[in-house]
């Protein structure tokens, strides 16, 4: 299905002050940029990079004292392969691929380490593969509420966990640290999510299962925000620590992003997919 | 029932080292202390207070450099009144008596500041009263694993409520927390504890509620590991931090404390009382 | 030096709440309430309890559906003692009296055992004394930014150990336990607090000390943000736990809290006294 | 200058059990291998991968059931550029490769973004470069305990920075912190430490910095426990969750490793250098 998606970012600089973009969409066989623009306002000299071991491209610049705004927009095809969940099952420790692991390691936000008991006693008997995951998902919708404000940048897992309410982030965080704790590769997703109300920057994770085309990472969205196939994926880190869409090296003042995706043709009412969704 | 009960702590004194103990049997309505002795070796003047608004007793000595030991042992007449449970009911805050409103303030090792919407979203639709406080610690009975070693004295309600191990002080701290943050007033008892296997000191936990006969304090053990009809209490207090039953000012060594208690004259059998214990 | 003072506080209440309250004067030797008159509106029956140990004033009411408010008001003359600061020692762990030595303990948001070795390192070396309890304050001044905003009421002092910025309440806790860590007894005293600007119920602390007529409890102001001599105290407890100004039992709505309080008299210019202030 | 140095793990493993393992020197420019053999027992099939963005060398083995031992030993020249101090500055935000940016992020133990105002309060206002962290370095040795014991594999930076206490596992932890937070790059080494006693793995950190030859990595040692120019190095990370010496999935029972280091050729007793020493 082919999106029109984008983002509208402003901010004011007093100095000049260097930042680092992660707004585009990344390089994937699941996802084909048919067309991207990026602006910057006043145009500026840019470095690009894309991080090897996961496709997600930055950008940095240095902003000139005044107002600063950068507008991207692209459309794009998301083409997830969807899978049979119950044919969709765990990858042993000793086959997981050696490059893979570093997505079972506790990360800042993450902290499999310290709920390691708290996994194992609530998804301990689920079954494995992509129905524990499922279970995950679903006991982090189920037990923790969604509210704005009650988190910040500064809040794990750890505290989620306990504390029981957060964004999308902390949802993310939360059940990355569940899989990590369960022997489940897993990782944070930053996305262009459809049908996300109101929209914004959504967060989502992967799981790293054995599927029946082979190993590989499967969405899911513990929030059940936006259309699990309707995910444009712009960076995948081991958490958000890797992937803050702006990051000024400096104070500056900035104005509420704007977000925007919506599907083009014919719009789709189907129901959200039951399937294992595929993205890579 | 009777019981016969004590306990030796034993320290290498190197410089002469002011103690406070809490270790002698509260004196309530619900246990008559038959007879009890304190011994101090070598003899030391004793200071002693019973803090009023708990029963408390506290003494505190200055040990000379040497060996130093205390024994106690004392009998006593524990006469719990065994209620129906369904008749205990939950106290509304215009109700709880003034002085008793300590006992819902958040404590050191019991942040139930922190646990509202844990408490909120795993209790709030269980029937208010003994039921409630029950249902609390066969959660924790069901959901924390009893590991000696795994917590320390560092460990609060925060840190079990994720990490779900510890031993009879973390199930307590915990168990006060979720009451407190439900509104039902709350406190950490320590005792000596029949059936206890090791024997040791042990910690369970009492719930202001209302009964057949009036508002008073109910008994609860999360670990079940002791008989509740054989609970004599020691202190009770908003948590560990105020009923620790030595606390040495200053480096000494210690001998591991030898606890007992045993019931006198026949035997009983019965199983563990379903019933409300109500243990003023 | 006489002072009138007061505060107002409005709600709008839904359904009938009981309300806590604790903004009354408390009753000391060092301060003389010579009126006070506090008006609930609409009226409504309180009960009143005066906490023996610390006398604390609580008042309960139950606030009916509408606007509800209160306003009190009083004259007081403080008195407070200024001693010496050099004559003023620690008490050693012998000698506190018993009943004192829960302002040892740690509690909820002083963790003064996980502070230990900080303390320790920080100010072991300092003179005992009143001496070592300005110097933590002033370790506190210089070292933690007063900002507004980035603590709430979950924040403690283990973590405004490090994140090092709050507000007078985190200042006090933190002050707190730096003291008990060093095995001086501390408490929480909220107090309404002459030449605060913006105005508002201020926090300070007490250390129990030995002065040069006997054992007691010495002010300490670590925001250095009021006049220490123009203190007049409402309630001291174990921490900012105890002495809410206003405890609702249920949701509401409120005003921000009216504080005032002004100099009777021929207004004062002396310097910030450098002395021992005893406030009992 | 030449060391041989090594180490021996012994296991005993219930169930097949896979490993990885990541004791094999780095292959750096600064650290020559001159020889080096890897002895499992029973010997069993190895999978190999080194991290391109680091260089560490990670085994993957699966251990049948029985004794299993690893033992490893190599012959390594190290060849630390030694640079003046004083040359050593720090990179702008500007400046910093792309792919180096992973290295300010906060990870698991090392909590960057809790420390900020610590950081900058401490050590803002040092002479920025090698100074600043040499005195980051120092301020850890003066004012955090070095005791076996008191922290374990959950501890993190932010439990340190208060707590005062830990091994340099630690110390690492928090070097790290500061430097992320004051905006140095910075990451975990695991090593072979000459001099180290008693010898053990080891963990130093290293800082991106500007030196007179460029843009690199300069190592600092805040426990100044090992000879800062005999260290071979093992691995580089965000912190010790990626790079533990043995990674077991499943229960074993192991002994206490054997690591060993010692210099070739004449002893030296030079005075430890107080040069930076840039290590890659």
């Amino acid at each position: 299905m082919r999106f029109s998606l984008g983002c509208s970012l402003g901010y004011d600089v007093k100095v000049p002050t260097p930042f680092v973009f992660n707004v585009e969409l990344a390089k994937l066989a699941s996802q084909t940029i048919v067309s991207e623009t990026l602006t910057l306002s006043p145009d500026c000299a840019t470095e690009r990079w894309t991080m090897p071991e996961t496709g997600n491209r930055y950008i940095r610049i240095t902003a000139p004292p005044g107002r600063f705004t950068l507008d991207y927009q692209a459309e794009v095809d998301l083409m997830p392969a969807l899978e049979d969940p119950d044919a969709v099952t765990e990858v042993a420790a000793a086959d997981i691929p050696l490059p893979t692991l570093v997505h079972l390691y506790p990360s800042r936000y993450c902290q499999s380490d310290k709920l390691q008991r708290l996994a194992n006693r609530t998804f301990g008997a689920e079954q494995p593969g992509y129905a524990r995951v499922t279970a995950i998902c679903n006991w982090i919708h189920d037990n923790v509420d969604y509210v704005g404000g009650v988190s910040d940048e500064l809040t794990s897992a750890f505290d989620t966990a306990t504390e029981r309410a957060g964004v999308c982030r902390d949802f993310a965080h939360l059940a990355i640290s569940f899989c990590r704790a369960l022997g489940i590769p897993a990782r944070y997703v930053s996305a262009y999510a459809w049908r996300l109300d109101p929209p914004d920057f959504h967060a989502v994770i992967e799981a790293y299962l054995q599927g029946p085309n082979g190993p590989g990472w499967y969405l899911c969205d513990p929030t059940r925000k936006a259309a699990a196939d309707g995910l444009a994926r712009i960076g995948v880190a081991r958490d958000a620590a890797e992937v803050a869409f702006a990051s000024p090296f400096g104070a500056v003042d900035y104005d509420k992003p704007e977000v925007w995706i919506r599907a083009l043709g014919p719009e789709q009412v189907e129901p959200p997919t039951t399937l294992a969704i595929r993205a890579e």
